[in-house]
């Protein structure tokens, strides 16, 4: 795949979805999301060569949300290692992201740590006893320093009205507090949660800053090795077989990727070997997922072929 | 990747599994299943090439078991193409591969083709209407001609001492058929799903029989297209997040490719654009995944790099 | 309570009920039950001190369905005594009646006599081995012997309409086979359970077959003892907590006596030492039981005060 | 029934009782619960003639827990009337005491008053927006009245303990807070609800505090209306088919009676028309009821005949 075709295939993408945007449904549980243009479109692909493709709001900030997950899940990983897996799971859940059942018939430990369950207790052993504060400015800056960008910050009012609306994310933490299976006062945990879903991003700087991932774990502009090729290859495992809720199923069957959605309407993919790819379009299909966003990504695999399958 | 490192790399696995060889528990809820000898490891890599390479009993036949799911699925959508999917999803199940629990939540469509109720549904769609007899020879035939071995044949004591046991089928298939998910008869709909499980066949057959899903849907051998490349991938797909019951999440973690296992102990595992492997080891692991067998994937795909992530 | 004010009283829920006439939705999944008159309300009361009160079409023969049930686990009772209850349980199921899931999560035990899966098994302990003709006859008969009535007999279409329909039940039936839970064959128990359903019956012969519940045990006319004292509280406690499915909370609540329902629009009511009542309507409320016969029951027990409570 | 034999029979139960002072397993999730002494034992009869009968340690006080849950449903169907039930549901949960499954199925509407889940919404309703402290206080007042003692008062270290440890309740609060059937802060309720749980009470208060349940909701002995016939006949319903958790089957199979229990070890029973009945025992059955509690309880039945079956 020659570096021309791909600015061709993403500008091509880009001008397909132009019909398209303003479908879907803008989350609206908390006002800072609701107000965003139904409209935006954005897709940022960044190659394991370090070239950038861009077409629409490719550089207009959005809600990273559930996205964040994989970077906590990333440091969490590095901090704890195998030991992680006592405390969550890596299997597909089966049921509504933020279902509490499953987690009642499996002694509070959650499926996968990209439910909401899985991700509090994640947060919670990436915290490892330290303070919000600290937690909070680790992924901060994390984030801009896989992007290569200082200006990447939080939302305080996102985070703020996530909190004050959180009232299913506060059962899930006292629950598995119930269990033993979190550490940190649950209001610790949960503020540390819902800043980091609250941190601003464009499509560029996701792209940039989940490379490392399509690269074995080594950031191939910055030299940088992030994680171990094992574990880069196992965060993209639990992207393909629990990124999108529950239906990861049908984005590993339309797209062939490894990815995470966010309900801010975001999506990285990961193209091992190849690239990392961000879309962003606010509009949601009825699984929470952004749907012109997830249409973007099978046009640009169909075109580029870089299913995994 | 050279033909004589795998050569190599087939050895290699086999020497290394030499010592693990009677691990697991194998599957004794019927007889002919519960006499196998538990020491059985046998290896197959069929590549797009056309080259095999083996490893200890690739030539003995085990029984198929639920493996068979791929091939009736690969009939199934070929037949009747998207509208599989009114009737059964794509979704990972999140729980034990027979339960019935989520079936009746979501109004008798089963979450995916490879778990039970699932298989059961595909299995009655496949026949649209025809009678057992006709039925199970297509499925017969088309591992006959896939696999290039005209010596493939069912094991009747298996298929009975499946009919006898099967309780938990017959209840599954009657509850879908009071949703109307099944339209056949449900003795006959089960009958033709407890032969096609009772298939005998060895891990060489196996791997050539698969080998198309590694190439696009093509048989690169024979030449024939047995499916479209995008019923290909979406097998695939299926087999990524579906494959292992309510461990696979766990084989993507672990191992990183498509993959579907039986409790006869084999496993199919494609390499996309490289090879379909056959693996078996009828020593089974706490979730019914073959445990010698699971192992020697992992190593394998270590050595080859085959992984897709 | 004197003869005189009862007559009266039975004659004024008589007349109440006349605006009330062809309420509710009368079962439609079989024909036979289908074409019923859904303006039919007939009321029996028998006291233990042998006099009978009726009004409206008490001499009218309904589907008995349900309320079988009733009687199917006097005969259990008095056959196994205790070991019953090794195979069903005599707690409230807080699902719906026919539910699966519960059955499942309890290793296939149901949860009472009364839902449809512990009738199975009931009427499976109550056949011991035996044949569906003579627990059929014996079942039958015991109807008959204790209506004082050799005319009771089952309606052979309804039986086989319910076989012919009755998938959940067979699901249910193999679901418990597969847990050891069933001894006879899935057929013979099911067509017993079926038969036993399809009696035909009439208010009066049924107040008068379920006398010996409010009596201790004793039917109070023929002198007969039918159960122990303690098996006929058993019984009584068991229709309060469990007899209308997913509403017995709240017929307990609104008419605060033991009673069975079934979906022929008949409900068997227990006075302890005063009174059966038996009371038909065929149309039925949004959770299955006699919309005008539960109301008549409320007004029954509000004016002779017969609320245990 | 004479006054001589309800002596002799309270009398005799105690006696019986001797020998198995001490069985089943004191509750020990708290500090203040667990060094109760498991060897307590106390029996209080209050009848409907105003005469009180007793044995053991019936003047010695204990945690109330959820018995509490009976006199909480008494204010707030008061106040709110029938309105209640649109907020809680009045059917036997099936299911342990505070499970949060069924909440999630049933939109945040619990089962029914006495489950965790439904008190704590049944204590919202009844604050109707007041402060913890006023209703605190019109709980203890309550009970104050109605066991004619102005003694009764709540264990502050109960109260702490309770909600330092109440993560499932702060998670079932919060569930439901999600479902918007909680109208004060989840705070305010939560320790309003660890405080009336705290209420300290022996089993001659408590026998005298429930009275008005025996007796058509007026106080026999002050002659104070305390609910309608109808709340009292309702709430006897609820304690009959709810009011021992997951045995509240076998509790009406057993004894016969309307009851409610708590871990501390006590049981509130009603025979209507004839008198309330406290018994306590520390140590809890397998289902979190007091073991000897329960037993004296069938023996006190079996004697007096006060079965409402």
């Amino acid at each position: 795949m020659g570096t021309l075709d791909l600015a061709a295939i993403v500008a091509d993408v880009g001008r397909e979805m132009q019909s398209h945007r303003g479908e879907g449904h803008v989350a609206d549980y908390i006002p800072a999301l609701a107000r965003v243009d139904a409209r935006r479109f954005g897709l940022a692909v960044v190659t394991c060569g370090g070239e950038t493709f861009e077409t629409g709001d490719a550089w207009v900030p959005f809600s990273i949300q559930s996205i964040s997950k994989v970077f906590t899940l990333t440091l969490a990983l590095e901090r704890l290692g195998e030991d992680l897996w006592a405390r969550v799971g890596r299997e597909p859940s089966g049921s509504r992201f933020n279902s509490i059942v499953q987690l009642e018939a499996e002694h509070g430990v959650p499926r996968n740590p990209f439910i909401n369950a899985g991700a509090i207790v994640t947060t919670d052993a990436l915290m490892a006893g330290r303070g919000r504060d600290e937690v909070i400015a680790e992924i901060r800056d994390t984030l801009r320093r896989l992007a290569d960008n200082d200006t990447i910050d939080l939302d305080k009012e996102v985070a703020e009205s996530e909190a004050a609306t959180g009232f299913r994310n506060y059962a899930l933490a006292n629950f598995m507090r119930g269990f033993d299976n979190l550490r940190s006062p649950v209001e610790e945990v949960l503020q540390t949660y819902f800043h980091q879903c609250a941190m601003r991003i464009t499509c560029r700087q996701l792209a940039r800053a989940g490379l490392f991932l399509a690269n074995g774990g080594v950031d191939p502009i910055s030299g940088e090795r992030v994680v171990s090729a094992e574990h880069a290859r196992r965060i993209c495992a639990i992207m393909m077989t629990c990124g999108h809720y529950d239906a990861s199923g049908d984005f590993a069957f339309k797209v062939g990727l490894p990815g995470k959605s966010g309900v801010g309407g975001g999506i990285l993919t990961i193209a091992p070997g190849k690239a990392a790819i961000a879309v962003w379009s606010p509009g949601l299909n009825e699984v929470g997922n952004s749907q012109v966003g997830t249409l973007a990504l099978e046009r640009l695999v169909a075109k580029t072929g870089w299913s995994v399958f």
